[in-house]
């Protein structure tokens, strides 16, 4: 598919979905849409990434090119800024589907509808759940495939960063590895998945366990998305019900370099990283007898690979066992365990 | 208010809505409706709860003796069993309220929404979460009163029923207490509240605490409905949401006398109660110093009280701390170390 990523004014730091794009999919990006980057490149802003040029909007690009917009950014609370607007519509008048992680869903927006109809285009809201989920049966942890999970400290420490890492470095070890996605990035990566934030808590252990159950006879490795902490104020109801559903027989532990304080919730300290493995291993353990194996270093706060490499050793220390920054060092001393 | 309570063919034993109006409630049974039981009495099977004749039907009754219609019991997957329709009909077409916990909701049937406003009375569905929800903020902890949460090493091991009992007679002792309603039941008896179990998974915490703050200032003590298990391999999210988003001062362990498997999961072995307790309290910590003072034993399904009060003195040795069978020995233990 070729798409079209809306990034506007937060391309690449704050473009967490644009950015995932263009990393991990198996997507063409023709452009990304910045009106505040004009005439540049991609590759300017980050290297290692699939490059593109970025363009105003949609009005600049060939109809011909794009088969879909993809909203690559989310601000908090997940509104749609009406700045977006004209891009959404162009698209849809040129006959582009339009793919959206947003909380505001585009086929509830009027116009959109209407165009989408009379373009015969679609409105893919990924973030609404389907209808059909339930309660979980308690049997992920039945199907063949090695079902390993990335857990956090906290938000964005770089667990979703993590599992697309491992889950494409295994199949270019050769492994057989899919990856289960759980939010709005790993969703539109894989074209598939369902947002785990948005569903009813009640069925939020069985709509990990579907996905399981749908792909695990097929792969030797599940990489599962995890979100969120397990001692997240907010957000931990959403974790552990992705660590009972997914039944996980490994857990790799993700954390950012000098994070101290829970993103957002200041007051509340992180506890120390051997107690996030005691405790993410005891709450599993009556459900699934999971185990910490690897860890995930974000250390793209600190400046030189030297220190990132003493961080990481650090961590390792701490976790008891191998520890890696996937972006920087690579993956391999994680898959040595993992796989 | 007063009420009629549909119970068919399930009251007593099944009717756990209708059992909880009867018992706790400020509403007056006006009657209970079990066609199976025609012509006898509440008391004939439950004696410790408010009386109430039982009826075949709503037309059985004298529609200006009744406010409302409250539907008392909740088959699996809650779905609405069309021989009550004849039922919640007549209460409308009699200017009833009806109130349900159904995740069927009433309102969205075509019928009754039409009967409703043909003779102004209101579809209380109130498994149906308010729209305004968001994502914790963290605070509860900073509301005046003392929270205290009722947890549980399952579902149906009588969390309600102690948070009920203890607020209840907290208040009898002269304490200014108030219960959060969590669940079905829960919301029917205090007519408010927020069924945590069908709120989204992101909002869990908030929806928790959203009430914690409506009411922690204007009481010393708040007694918080609990749901499922930290280690249900369906539910536990539903319970880590309550316990992050309620930020408890005290927890009331909850537990049914003899049961070894989690229920409808007989493949899952209950941990021990020491494990149970280790378990709340650690994942509690980084978010709000929860400590187990007391523990709440279930023993319906033991013989006599001798049986029974051997296996609570076991219950509080494992605990380490007071313990109760709240129905059959009373709550004054257990107000001892929590008010």
């Amino acid at each position: 598919m070729r798409v079209a990523i809306l990034a506007h004014e937060l391309f690449p730091d704050q473009a967490k979905t644009a950015l995932g794009v263009l990393r991990y999919s198996d997507h063409e990006a023709v452009a990304v849409l910045d009106r505040a980057n004009t005439g540049r490149r991609v590759a300017e802003f980050v290297p290692d990434v699939q490059d593109a040029p970025i363009v105003a909007g949609m009005a600049d690009l060939d109809p011909t090119d794009v088969d879909a917009l993809v909203i690559g950014i989310a601000p908090i609370g997940g509104g749609f800024d009406e700045q977006w607007r004209e891009d959404v519509r162009t698209a849809l008048e040129v006959g582009c589907d339009v793919i959206s992680g947003l909380h505001y869903f585009l086929a509830d927006d009027e116009e959109f509808a209407r165009l989408a109809a009379e373009n015969d285009c679609e409105l893919r809201d990924i973030r609404d759940p389907p209808a059909d989920l339930t309660v979980a049966d308690g049997v992920a942890g039945e199907v063949d495939a090695e079902v390993i999970l990335t857990v956090g400290t906290d938000c964005s420490v770089g667990k979703m960063t993590t599992t697309m890492e491992l889950a494409r470095d295994a199949r270019r070890a050769g492994h057989d590895a899919a990856v289960i996605p759980t939010g709005q990035t790993g969703i539109v990566i894989e074209g598939w998945g369902n947002p785990i934030d948005r569903v009813v808590s009640d069925f939020t252990a069985g709509a990990v366990e579907a996905m399981i159950l749908e792909k695990g006879d097929d792969h030797d490795y599940l990489f599962v998305e995890g979100q969120g902490s397990i001692v997240h104020p907010a957000y931990s109801p959403v974790t552990l019900g992705i660590l009972h559903g997914s039944m996980p027989d490994a857990l790799v532990l993700c954390h950012e370099a000098g994070r101290e304080e829970i993103h957002g919730y200041e007051s509340f300290s992180l506890p120390s990283i051997p107690t996030y493995v005691d405790l993410y291993e005891r709450i599993a353990a009556p459900v699934a007898e999971s185990q910490v194996v690897a860890g995930a270093l974000n250390t793209a706060g600190l400046e030189d690979d030297e220190h990132a490499r003493t961080a990481v050793d650090e961590y390792a220390d701490a976790l008891g066992t191998p520890a890696s920054d996937v972006l920087r060092f690579g993956t391999d001393e994680l898959l040595e365990v993992l796989c």
